[in-house]
This record gives structure tokens, C-alpha cells and sequence, in this order.
């Protein structure tokens, strides 16, 4: 453990300790809206995330809070605005709020909104669906993120959709072999296969001038038909498949991040007991798991600025 | 803290020390079996499990093994018999696994087996049902459990059924008014407000003559229909509403038991900001929840014996 | 699927549909308590959860509320007695909770109250322990359980105390040989494996007279020390040995209850690579895990009552 | 919605689809490694995840998998290494793993692992530590993260370490006033309040000529201490204090990078029932949270190049 790190910077520094990147805000806001103008009542159901960059130094430095916009602020602002200005899709509503606060609150330069929605399915009542009444729908999450930078003609937005929690699997269509083999692989090729994942994805628009709803549903509707049709050599095979799909469907689409566990179902090994067991009986592990990521893009996407930049830096 | 609990029974016991109730099995098997004679594939999903009754003093007292069944064979068990038995239905299943622990395995006079099954729906491409890919379909999960007892002409069979993590929410429809005001009560009644629950149920049958999946999916569409269409004056009369349809409509059940927690949803206060709010913006809060928890039952149910004995006492 | 479960008991039922055991309360209040009379402060945390049974059938079947303290109010009070009454053991603020809804709130009949606590240790500073800041503590929960039933004479009162996710490993002095084996059974026997698991353990007090703190220590202590020092032939063994001990010790319990999942460690093989390994390397597996459960206690252990009635039967 | 996002970018993009960045790897082994050359034995207890870039296209475009090393591959190396290598330190065998891959495996251009430690304290037995039996320490994780790059002279090598799952709390020492005003705040300031967060931490070497075991320890200790004395006017103020620390004790740290939610109690209105509340009983609520990231950093800090890329992009 004596090697350096690197030859040419130093390893012990003596530079003045600063500030870096930071930023604040409040967390898992837990919004559910109605929409009750008629008897049949629509709802809106989120997880709201707001952050704030700006230059806060005093705050880190100095304890002075005289810059900060206080995180409950933020809360009571996310509440209001799904009443002022609604919450018909989570991107736009994120778009309303990112634009409040780098507009409007004079030290924030840059906000960034995460918006997670949970979908209600209308309770299915003598054949027909309830006004007013909704069963969860699935473990699947619709995700967006929405960030705003500057002000006026410099104002520059990104906007990210996605999903995550969503569990496709198919019970044939899926082979793993011809693989590197080295002194640790132990591994059999198999031409026969559970292919399963819980896939996240997220996706960059270009614009704003996009009908969230249908684009979405688009989406979601070409990584499933993906998964299902390609005759898989590899989950690397089937992920750039989906992301490559979204593209070609959508030219507002820069690109596409998919990041896949592969949830292993290991055929149950029963000649023991003198039963054969052709893919029928599985055991589902759940860890370890193999990890799959992969970004499918245009080659002209424009840069993605903050657009992935969840964190401080 | 010196009231004595019971004034005739000792506090301090000087009786031998024994081994009470006790059992031991296999938790938790991940199975998931596909049926693909055709290509049309079928699956199922399911955590299955074990728990064995009997003497199994020695291995307590001395740590004599020789009666002990290990749980490694009740899980080989577990999945040689979705192949060699199959698994059309989780309670047909359950019942084929108890009953050879209690018939074949000597020591054990009474086994019960717990299956959770995870529902799949079929993607849909193009319009058309695939015929083996599936997305996993919602946070319900159905269950089961199963204890037989004893052999031969003695042998006595309990079978219940159930669901749970089954999120209901209605945004009308629902006061709670007239309550016990005390000292402590500061609540404002209201007539309209969101009632939202993540149902737990499970109902006793008298038979193992039953459509097992007919009647889970009757029961389950009785639960929403209840929930929806009663003007609930509280929780716990859309409990009781739900419950009494389930027995209405199949008399082979002999009760029904429901747990519910209320999932408050509070009406956010935006006065401050002079916006009115007639019911349109929630915070969903995560606790304390309300917990509502009722059985419904037939007044002429058989005695339930073991059914509901989930561990060892 | 047709053998009937009971030959006496009729299969279809056509008794009156009756309201059978129910109770409502609030869950999980999340009550933090500071001590700060001086500069030392104290901090309790808990959750508390509060159950209620009694006549509450007009709520059931009519919807009337008039019997109902709302569980917003037991939430009140939950908070308020952390005050007024405070919160010197979980077991005492427990009966105060308890005995104040009985005795004061006219239609309850008994009132159960499940508190958890979660850990906190005093901050270290430069070698010293800090009077105002703590780490929280392991995984490790404290449980008690107080339920109170009728009113003046006929008062009685159960306390349970426990713990739970209280995770024990050792790395020799277990082995699991000797056992029955049928046909489905491939385990090879061991004289040395790591003995791992999650323990769940509750036990039953016979009086409130009762050092809460110091007998709450004392038998954890013990199950620590039970399962270090025993030889284990198996986890039955060692549970056992686990509550005799608790029992020996304290004379006013009169009974352990024991749950503890074997959480597997799997020898890793690491023969294809050329590697012994002698019990060094192992895989530490999810699911599925066994699960042993075991009550241990005195011959002339009073009747438990309701004590260990969680839900409403 | 109509404002494009930006006046440069075309918005319908034309350019080829291609893949972008990609890695792949096994996450979540679980390794427990025992050191039993003595009585005393030894306890690492791990969860390893492996990630490896380099140009997999070829698996991604065609599904020719003759440049991937399975991820089963990586997880039999994973359990090799702990016994070949040992696994005295998350780091130095993070290094180990992350050197193999990059040098031994042909196609592997960077390597990542990130490891998880849960730690365990040894079980107290009669006032005396036993030998090999522990007991799970509380919910905190240590974490490194390893990148390896390149072969030969140009192989260049990043480590971070870091700790999660951190719960410090102080109940007095904490303030929260003079804050920004806007149209949306009601908050009203505080000079004493709760202070509570689930700290992530995270912070670069220059070098990996460092006492891994010492050095995380020291880091773990100034966090604490300065959480505990640094009079807080925000959490703002306390990150900062924390992360400076670690820097002016350790010059071979770069830097360090905080994300601490504000873990809200909220002192409970008693009022109505007639009672004070001076800082004695709160109510600790799940969500919203505020969530405060801040880097700290030498102002002379060399490029940190992949050191935080987490995902393949």
C-alpha cells in the first residue's frame, strides 16, 4: 500500500480549506392533490424534492442565515403551488417551481425540483371505474427532475424524465454465452434463460415544448415492447435495444440513461430427487446481482449541463 | 410501580423450568415456477413458508438432532414440489406440502405452511397480451396458509386466505363526526375528507372444496366494491361493510379478519398565503397512523383451532 | 382439492353475520423525550402504539362514533403523558397509558400499549462523555407490551418486556449433525459452522413490582452470555438455554418467548480455485433462512390472559 | 410549456444513436471473512459491489459477450481475493480487487469496487470480551470506493472512504434564526432546538500510503466532536466545521463531501391540555426532511477525476 496515487500532485496539501459545491433544500414532500371540479375526481400523488444552489458561503462560514430561504419555506412553497399553480404533470409543475425560486428568491441562482409520482389505478366497481375511489397501482414509480439556471435571457433550463421500481421479466428469449473466461469463471453459458430487472431509466428532453403525458407513455410502452421482443444475448443487448428505441420515436430525446439489475433466477437443481427441471422451477436470489448501466445517446445531443448533477457536485 | 398484577397467583415462581410451545421451518423460499408446455408460458411467484409442530424436546433440552427434519430439506421440499405437485394455486400448494410433512415425516404432528404470491400481469405489445414477458403488477400481495394436523381418520385441515400492502384511498365519501370528546381531544370533526388504508385481510374457510382462485378474486372485488360504495362514516363501519359481503356472498367462510391502518391525509393549511383549500391539497403523513382491526364472522363458525396460530404459541 | 376439512362442522354456514373481536388506536406516535433539569441531558426514544377494546359495535355497525375517543386524542395523550407523567421506562409510562384510557375513558374496557425504544449513546468527546449529543445505537430494539383490563377490584394488569433485530454471530462453537433425513434431505452434517441470528425475544413479568431497567439489562446480558458459552448442537439448544437462564435469574417472569431466524453463512468453495477454505470465507445469505421458535417457562406459570394478544383476537 | 430550453440547441435531434458511457459489474456480494489463526478470532463483514469499464460495445450493439467477464466471475474473485488477498482493511482489499481487474483482465480499461463494512463489537461475557462471538453495532456503515484506471506507468489510482447511515442528535446547542423572508414563510426562528441528522460522508485521498483503519477512526471522531461542540447556527455551519476539521488533521485528505439531512423534532403543543413544553417532548417526524450537501475542500486539491463516479456516467 506504498504506491501513489498519482505522481505529479501532491499527497499532502497545504492549501487554505474552502468551500465547494453545496446546496440545500427539503426533501420527500409528500403531496397528494385532488382534482374535484366534477363528480368524477382526478389525483395527482408525489414525492417533492426541491434544492437550492446559490452562493451560500455565509451560511457554512459564518452561520448567517441571512441568504437562506428556509427548507420549511421551500415545504409551504411546494404545497402552494400545487394548489396556485397545479400539478397536472410532474414536469411542468416542476417547471413552475424551479422558475419560482431562481426568479423570485433573490440568492438562489440555480434550483433543481425531483418529482417521484406513485399511480392510483380508478377501483373497477360492478364493471365500471369509480369517480372517486383508486387502488395503488404497481411498485413502479414515474420520476422526473427539473433544473433552472440564471435568470432572464440567461435563463437555461434541463428537464429529465424517468421511471424506476419497474420489474419486467420474461421467462424465455434469453441467452448468456460466449463470454470471457478467466482462472475465476465457473460459470456455464446458457442458451435458455429468466431475464428479469428492475429497471431505473431516466431520460433528456431538449425542450420544454413536450406533452409530458403522451411522451412518457410512450416511452414506457417502447422499453417494454423491447424487452419482450428482442431475443436477448445479453441484458447489455436489451437495454441498448430500449434506450435506442426512445430515441429513434422521440428527436426531443437527447439520451437515455438505464441502469438494470440482472435478478437472478437460478434453476433449482432437483436431480436429486430424480426430477428433471427444464426452466421450470426457479429460486430468486436476491443478492448479489449483476448491474448493468448504459447511456444511449445521439451523437448530436447538446450538452447535458446540470441536467444528472442530483447532488451538490 | 408496587401494585401487584394478580393478587392470588405468585409473583415469584419456584416451579421446573420447561419447554412450552415451540416449532421451526424454512421462511421466506423464493420460488417462482413457469408452466411452459405451450408458448403461452404461465408463472407464478411465491415466498413460501415452513413450520413444523411436534415433540421436539431433545433437540431443545439436549440438542439431540435425530427428530429434526432439517429446514435445508424443507426447503429442497419446498421446490421439488412445485415441480413434482405443481403450483396451480397457492392453497393447493400448501395443502400438498403440509399434508406430507404431517403423513410422511414421523416426528411431525402438525405443519403449516404461509405462501405470499406476487402478481404478474402480462406486457402488453402492440395491443396483444406477450406470451412470456410480464411486469410485476402492483404492492398487493395475495396469501395463503394452510395448517394440517394429526393422521388418518384424525387428521383436521385449516385453510385461510388473504391479501395485504392493498392500498385503497377514496377522496369523498368518508366523515368521521360525533366522537367521545375527553380532556385530551382537540380534533375538529369533519364531514369530508380522504380515507385512505393499506389493507390487511384474511378469511377462515370451512372446506378445501373451493375454488381457490374464483373466490380470492370475489372476495377481493367484494373489498373494493365496499370500500367505494359505503358512505363511511368511519373506518370502522367500511371494515365491518366489507367483512359482512365477503360472508355474504360465499358461506363457506367462516369469518373475516381485517386490519387497517388509516393512512391520514391531511388537508394542507394554505390560509396563510390566502388561498382557500376545499379539499384539493394533502400532505400524506407517515405516522402515527390510526389502526383499525375488526373480525367479522358467521355466527355458527366452527371453532378455528390452530388456523391463526402463526408461531409457536 | 375435495376432501372436506371437518366432517362434523357444516361447510356452508347460514348463522347471522356478527361483529367478532375488535380494537382501534394509534400507531407508532414517534415521541422523542429530553431530560433537562441539568446540564446532563437525558433522552428517551420511542414509538408508541396505543389499542383500545371495549363495546364499539355501534361503530361497526351503524357508524355511530359516540363510544369512539378519536386516535388523534390517544395520540394527544400519548405526547401529553410523555410530560406530564414522563417516561422514566417504557414499561411504567406503558401503565400509565394503559391504566389512565381504562380508568378514565368510560367505554374501554382494556387498553394495550406496545412501546419500542431505540438506543442512544453518549457522544465521546476527547475520552469524555458529552452532556447534550448521542450516537444512535445498533439495530437493536427494546419492546414492552402493558395491557389493562377492567376497572377498581377487578383490575388486572400483564407486562411483557423484549427486545428485537438484536443480531448475535459466532464463529465456532456451533454444529448441526445427527439429524433425520429423508428422502428430500442433501445437507451434510457439521461440527463447526458460524451460528448467526436476528433475535426476537419477549417475556412475561408476574408482577409490576419490578426494577424495569435493571432486569431489562440483566436478561440481555444473560441471552448474551447463553449464547457465547453454549456448545451449540443446534439454535433449538441454544434458545432454550437462552430463556432457562432469563428464568433462573428472575424468579417474577414466567415465561420467555424466543423467534430467531438461522441466518445462513455458507462456507464459500473455493476449490475451483485451487483455494482451502477452512471456515474463513463465507457467504452471508438473504433468503431463505430457518426459523426456530420457543417459549421456555415455569411449570406454575400464572395464565397469560391476554398479554401476548396483539391484535383483536 | 412552450419556452425552448435553449436558443442554440436544435430540439429535434438527427445525429446517429450510440452508446455512451457503460459499465457493468456484481453488486451487493456479501462477504463475512473470519481470521482464526488464534482463539481470538477476527470479523470482517463486507458487502462488495464491482464495476468495470472499458469498451464493452461489442455486448451492447451485437450481443457478442466474447469481451465480458461474467459478472458471476466477479463475484467468485470477490470471495477468492478475501481468502487469497485477506481483507485487513475495506480499502487495501478494494485496491487488491480493483488492480486485478484492471491488469489481469484484458478488455478492463477502469475498475471500481465499493465495499460496505457493518461493524460488530465483540460480545461481553462476565466483564470480559469473548473470543468469537459478537454482537451487530448499530446502524452506521463504513464505506470506501476504490477507482483503478489504466495499466502500467499510466495506471492511476482514487480512493474515498466514508461512513452512512450516521445518527448524531444534540438537544440543545442548536439554533435556527435571522433567515430569509419570503411570501411563503411562516417559520418561526429558534435560538434552542433538537439537532438531528443521518450524516453521509465521504472524503478523497491524495495517497494510498494511509493508515486506512487509523485514519477512518480519527475522521469518525472529529465529526463527532465538532457536531457535539461547535455551537450550531444552522447545519450549514456544523457541516462545514466538520468537514474542516478532517482536512486540518489529515493533509492527505482532498477533500471531504457531507450530505446530512435535517432530521425534523418538532417540540409538541401541549398548550391545550395546560402544559408547558420547554424543550421536553417532541415529535420526531419521518418527511419532509431538509437535506444540506457541502463539499470542503484544499483550495489546492488535485483533479479528482472518476473518484465520485458512481454509475457510467
Amino acid at each position: 500500500m506504498t504506491a501513489q496515487i498519482t505522481q505529479a500532485a501532491p499527497t499532502h496539501l497545504t492549501g487554505d480549506i474552502v468551500l465547494g459545491p453545496h446546496q440545500y433544500g427539503k426533501a420527500e414532500n409528500r403531496v397528494v392533490r385532488i382534482y374535484r371540479e366534477t363528480d368524477r375526481h382526478e389525483i395527482r400523488d408525489v414525492s417533492v424534492s426541491t434544492s437550492l444552489r446559490g452562493d451560500f458561503a455565509a451560511a457554512h462560514l459564518q452561520g448567517d442565515q441571512s441568504s437562506v430561504l428556509p427548507t420549511d419555506t421551500q415545504k409551504q412553497t411546494v404545497y402552494a403551488f400545487a394548489k396556485q399553480r397545479g400539478l397536472e404533470s410532474i414536469e411542468s409543475y416542476g417547471l413552475e417551481l424551479a422558475r419560482h425560486f431562481v426568479d423570485d428568491v433573490e440568492p438562489v441562482r440555480c434550483a433543481r425540483i425531483d418529482v417521484e409520482e406513485y399511480a392510483w389505478a380508478r377501483a373497477q366497481v360492478n364493471g365500471r371505474e369509480h369517480d372517486h375511489t383508486w387502488i395503488r397501482q404497481g411498485q413502479e414509480v414515474r420520476t422526473a427532475a427539473v433544473t433552472v439556471e440564471g435568470t432572464g435571457d440567461e435563463q437555461r433550463t434541463w428537464v429529465t424524465a424517468g421511471l424506476k421500481d419497474f420489474t419486467l421479466l420474461k421467462s424465455t428469449g434469453s441467452a448468456f454465452s460466449g463470454f470471457l473466461v478467466d482462472e475465476y469463471t465457473t460459470l456455464t453459458p446458457t442458451e435458455d434463460r429468466i431475464l428479469a430487472t428492475t429497471l431505473i431509466a431516466e431520460w433528456r428532453y431538449t425542450t420544454t415544448d413536450v406533452d409530458w403525458e403522451a411522451t412518457y407513455l410512450g416511452v414506457r410502452a417502447l422499453f417494454v415492447e423491447r424487452f419482450a421482443e428482442v431475443h436477448s444475448l445479453a441484458l447489455q443487448q436489451t437495454l441498448f435495444e430500449m434506450g435506442k428505441a426512445a430515441l429513434e420515436a422521440y428527436p426531443m430525446i437527447a439520451e437515455v440513461r438505464l441502469a438494470a439489475p440482472n435478478k437472478h433466477h437460478f434453476d433449482y437443481d432437483l436431480s436429486p430427487f430424480g426430477l428433471d427441471n427444464p426452466n421450470e422451477v426457479f429460486h430468486a436470489d436476491d443478492r448479489p446481482y449483476g448491474l448493468i448501466q448504459a447511456t444511449v445517446q445521439r451523437s448530436d445531443a447538446p450538452d447535458a449541463g446540470p441536467a444528472w448533477t442530483r447532488g451538490a457536485a
